[in-house]
């Protein structure tokens, strides 16, 4: 009997291949043993049309493509060494399209202090882009998905929900024909800007990782609900959620239809490549020193994932960022 | 005045995207300080349509996807330390042709005592797979496409034509619809599995770096002639090669219509996977205790590349291996 990948759903057909692999633990990026550190890298393909809304520009396709790897480093704690990129694109396409990728790439790069050495190109009937970012972090530094125990602070960097308010303006303004009306609007300019335009929190990561306070930690690149479960998971804990703790983007209510619209927008977009992380509670002042955050909740004993706010205490689903597809987008 | 990538052709599109990156100098593999080493990496994208013959079984496209990325790391005398894959598959796919495609992957890098350490996992509309493969190498023992100096050896690994033999083998079986004739004949079985299983030289490229004899390297992906415009251009050299002393496969001779076929299937075909490489010519009993070669040329100070034969010198055209679409397949 055959079955289809679509059939099983994204969660099984990377169970299967990291069973394959033998790749036993999900982090933001896979570790090479080297000496006294690790280098750490990681790799994400990009597609036109599941993965840039169309009134991205090219130089912003560029730039992303960068970005979300140049986040994954910095969730591990690492410095990051340079980037590879396997471009695939359409022959017909402008050549001026493409110098403008490649100088977001850069430019993104360079924003974080890095490079991009070199990479492949290839034609392909979709623009295809396949970022690769090494880094290398201490052993004893590294900040992995595992280490949150009971208690723990529960953080976030930044604000939330502001890429997934930017996606929403984005697609509207494009079903409507009103891509203009974006760029006349200081508010929505700004939401899609987050969104296209991500700002992978190098500095604080690495800051983050120094400051030894850190027990557990990820990027929230499919959102804060999925994130959560994905530390539960890999630390074997719960976590609380304080409702009104959450730092939403005060342009979310822009364009969120009431408080509980922009709520689902901070906990289900992806997008806003936050780092989301643990600190063990004596060590909150370490913490501190290293960057700005926001203490959001607590990780518990008992393996459930809730949000409580004045009124009520519910449990939190595991709803995220899906592309279009059946399946996609599962770090191995 | 716009233009586009396919009437701009692959050499200008790539010349422009390194020039906008600062990416001076085209190797196997992109290189990084690490203090006393360079860590190198390189990346490759692969399509369905365009890089695999339709006889493929999916155990073989994913051997591929790692054989091409372990033989860069190769040709620069590095050992490896891993590999990442990005893959984009369509959601119909069998989930049995995806585990034979990830079997392939883990069977290729552990032949080449290694491992694919995790990866991207997307929806694509065609097969496409990214390859990253990462090593390391002490600099002193580095070894890169310039370096030749006039008077040294030229020389190769292994045999050449056959995975090009191979691919007319396929190519014609499919078109006429007889790709049941190759499992029955051992000599076309053996052509077209040189093409799909290529093997690295691993070993060999390593054992070349400790001999201390090689002056610059490259491995033949695109064909031994582009692969020596290549060295030459780097090298600053020229290059004149004894057509009867390239160890042509003895298989190509089933395939090729004569003689001078098979020549050019050594010259131009890719897909062998050697590594072509210089050698002082004082130093080349330390490479040939390194592993088995066979010296075919030598370097010249006059900026030419010429095949010589016993009744001829002729200029060596750059025609090598080409993907069927406008501009592919440009190392950065």
């Amino acid at each position: 009997m055959t079955q289809k990948c679509d059939d099983l759903g994204e969660r099984e057909v990377v169970r299967r291949i990291t069973k394959i692999l033998g790749v036993s633990e999900k982090d933001d990026c896979a570790m090479a043993e080297d000496g006294e550190r690790y280098l750490v890298w990681t790799t994400d393909m990009l597609h036109r049309k599941a993965d840039f809304p169309g009134i991205a520009t090219p130089w912003q396709i560029g730039w992303m493509t960068v970005a979300v790897n140049l986040s994954d480093v910095a969730a591990m704690g690492a410095v990051p060494l340079g980037l590879l990129v396997a471009a695939g694109i359409p022959p017909e396409t402008d050549m001026s399209f493409v110098e403008e990728i490649f100088t977001g790439m850069k430019d993104c790069a360079h924003r974080f202090d890095t490079r991009v050495l070199g990479g492949d190109l290839d034609s392909h009937n979709e623009l295809t882009l396949v970022g690769t970012a090494l880094g290398w972090v201490e052993k004893d530094l590294a900040l992995r998905r595992r280490g949150a125990r009971p208690g723990d602070l529960l953080c976030t960097t930044g604000t939330l929900g502001s890429a997934g308010a930017g996606l929403r303006v984005a697609l509207g303004a494009e079903r409507k024909g009103e891509t203009k009306r974006i760029e006349e609007d200081a508010s929505l300019l700004a939401l899609t800007k987050r969104l296209l335009e991500p700002a992978p929190r190098a500095k604080e990561g690495r800051a983050l990782a120094l400051s030894r306070s850190v027990t557990s930690m990820m990027d929230n690149s499919d959102g804060l609900a999925l994130s959560l479960f994905d530390l539960a998971e890999a630390s074997c804990v719960g976590f609380s959620v304080q409702e009104e703790r959450i730092p939403i983007d005060p342009l979310v209510a822009e364009v969120a239809e009431d408080r509980e619209d922009a709520v689902d927008l901070a906990l289900t977009a992806g997008g806003d490549f936050e780092l989301i992380f643990t600190v063990t509670p004596d060590r909150i002042e370490d913490a501190a020193r290293a960057c700005n955050f926001t203490v959001i909740g607590k990780a518990l004993e008992e393996r459930e994932i809730v949000i409580e706010s004045e009124k009520v205490k519910k449990a939190l689903e595991p709803r995220g960022y899906q592309h279009m597809s059946g399946f996609s987008e599962g770090k191995l």
